[in-house]
């Protein structure tokens, strides 16, 4: 049997009771640093615009955007829901593919439980399977499909969301095959969009094209069987390497949520330890813009791959260069949203620290969740800081209290904190929700 | 500059006059054939399902589906448009990059143009442009982009139908920049779906995209500036090997219009001369199933890449099996729809030739518009046809006349015989109309 229908006949047929318990706890969090990030990122201009340039093309109002007052359809909503929860670059990472894997499911999935009673405990059945299928349709591809130039969150991402909607639909086995083949068939998404707003489009629109394949598979509209495998599926043609049995190998037995991390900065996960190491040098004493000589990084090579951008005036694109992150971990002592504005990228005391004195060299020796990091001062004084795994990484998680302030932080500049901390309730107990519309209103500005 | 800009500059500041005549020309045949097409496939099993599917979300019913009596809002009318118009395989083909290039970009222009008064002319001129900007984006990365897998019409599709569309809402530069950056991040479709419904899902969806492209761009979403040549872009992505001069090269004076095909039979082009030289046997002499001792096809090797199909239950499987095209020319003399639908190909003379007797051998001396055919008789006897270039192709194009009688008995499904012909007569007058929704009024049925 080909991966495509092993994986669709899981997911069909698996159980809530079957999936371990510290796999839905897990699941848990991630819907909490989910629902944090779509909310917090809701009123940022990529979402403005996308709701201003398609809402006339909505169907009927009756899925609710999370942290917005506009109501679309849920295709539509899919859409924004992908667009907020990323835009900030905040949301989780599986650090073993590079996915941020929650957005296209729980966007799609969060649209799709606004218009109909649907129970906490199938939502977060559709949610666990949708991220699995996700994250293992992109093990199989990574990481060759990554450095090509795909993004792996907009490719990877219509799998989760074809999955979650198709189970939580309860597709049929060969509808489910269909719908992953159509899946595969609209997998898109460039790392060339990295700096605009093009790349908080790529989990929505993966949320959006995954929600139409389960769809159309559930009335009959056929794709391939081997969407996935097949000799000119989704991961021959995407990638120069792949292992087919990372899809299928020990399904229902190991679960990627275990291997979930969320971002205690909102950018990109491979700047987190130069930010990490400067925060701690900022920290351990008073350092002046003025005083800082020189800065001196040594990075895994994918650092500079990814963000080797120096001279930049957006803040979007301080989320991807690993100069502005040194810059603003020694001049600011952190690294919130405010710290990826506009405002702050052009701040002259950011930008004389970032463009006229950190150096960056890729060091194949140093891992990819650390760093090291020289500043010579004026003086001629040297302060070394080493950073062997960043904080946010597996092996230094996030605790659920950090995940609650990052959560408060980010809604509370779009809700009432009295109603943030009632969402953040609701978001730990999904499981137990007799329907999800409880969450989606708490996550609504009431008039 | 890089050649998203320099496309997009073309784009925007093309004007209609500066096309030549002989361009304005073939872009009515190739409207003529797209129209035809889109009516004819109208009213088969994949628009049904994908109506049924997607209908229930669509925005306001601004826009007509071509030859049924739904109105959708664009978006879905695009989709719905380019889904009918390419299921029967049937529409037209640019031999040197195998892009079915019609589809994407006038699904789009006609759901846009059924929203609001859009001179023939202007709709003219954007299907000119859009057309172009797609084929020559598909040059650049043919043949790696196309030999790994991708189904280049609904990767190459969306850049047309993000040109077209950003051309007739009239975008300035910067943002037909983005339009282009935003198509090119979701370029997608997989050969692995052909033989299912997935296959025309490409095109419809490439114009869906192409649309959303636009429509965001004009708002201000911003997409990268350099889609398509950037280091993590369309073609270093998309394909192994890509030459970016091609999209920019004689900008404005070469048009692959003029290289545009129009198929005679409804399935794969490649198959077309074995169907040719078969119907040619068949027409030289009366040969019964019966006598049929073997047929011996020499084709080239890309025939045998995509038509591979021998035991096919399915009329779409027919579409790609050049054993079933072989057979279908032997035993019936002919080609038209009725020859790729399930009964045909369940028929036990076509299914014994083709099961039975058919083997073919991939020869890389027999170029793509070329096949030689023996077929041995019981009696020993060997008769012999070779075909240099197949009917339809550049060489041996359709006449306007056959391609009138192609669309009349494509539409003549659909629509009685009277409108038939009055929609032909708007076809070729559509660089004169004063609104197109007077071609799209006469491509809906009347109560």
């Amino acid at each position: 049997m080909g991966v495509t229908r092993e994986l669709a006949e899981y997911l069909v047929s698996a159980q809530l009771d079957a999936i371990p318990q510290d796999v839905r706890y897990e699941a848990h969090r991630a819907l909490l640093n989910y629902v944090g990030c779509a909310v917090g990122g809701s009123r940022e201009p990529a979402v403005d615009i996308a709701v201003r340039a398609l809402a006339q093309y909505s169907g009927k109002p009756i899925a609710q955007v999370l942290g917005r007052s506009d109501r679309l359809d849920p295709l539509h909503t899919s859409l924004m829901n992908g667009i907020a929860s990323h835009v900030h670059d905040y949301d989780d990472t599986t650090p073993k593919n590079y996915i941020h894997p929650s957005s296209p499911v729980a966007s799609a999935l969060l649209a799709c439980a606004g218009t109909q009673p649907v129970a906490g405990a199938d939502f977060l059945l559709a949610f666990v399977l949708g991220f699995e299928a996700e994250s293992r349709v992109g093990n199989a591809v990574y990481p060759a499909h990554y450095d090509v130039g795909w993004h792996i969150t907009g490719t990877a991402g219509v799998f989760g969301a074809a999955a979650a909607i198709g189970r939580l639909i309860e597709l049929p086995v060969q509808n489910m095959v269909w719908a992953l083949g159509l899946a595969a068939t609209q997998a898109a998404g460039l790392r060339e969009m990295f700096g605009s707003m093009g790349k908080a489009f790529h989990p929505g629109r993966s949320a959006q094209s995954g929600y139409v394949a389960a769809l159309l598979a559930r009335e009959g509209f056929t794709g391939s069987d081997t969407g996935i495998e097949g000799p000119r599926g989704f991961a021959p043609v995407q990638a120069a390497k792949y292992d087919l049995s990372k899809v299928t190998n020990r399904l229902g037995v190991d679960f990627d949520l275990r291997e979930n991390t969320y971002k205690p900065f909102p950018c990109g996960i491979v700047i987190h330890p130069t930010i990490d190491a400067c925060i701690q040098i900022y920290r351990s004493r008073a350092i002046e813009p003025r005083d800082i000589a020189a800065v001196r990084l040594r990075v895994a090579p994918l650092v500079l791959d990814l963000c080797n951008k120096k001279h930049i005036s957006v803040g979007l694109e301080g989320k991807f260069s690993v100069f502005h992150a040194a810059a603003i971990g020694l001049v600011r002592g952190k690294a919130g949203l405010r710290e990826f504005s506009d405002e702050t990228v052009n701040d002259p005391d950011v930008k004389g620290v970032r463009e006229g004195k950190v150096a960056a060299i890729a060091d194949p020796t140093v891992a990819e969740d650390a760093v090291s990091v020289e500043v010579e001062l004026a003086s001629g004084e040297r302060i070394h800081q080493r950073v062997d795994h960043a904080i946010g990484n597996l092996g230094r998680p996030m605790t659920d209290r950090e995940l609650e302030e990052k959560f408060f932080d980010q809604a509370a500049l779009v809700l009432p904190s009295g109603q943030v901390r009632e969402l953040i309730a609701l978001c730990w107990k999904t499981g137990e929700l007799s329907d999800m519309r409880q969450l989606i209103e708490a996550a609504t500005p009431r008039a």
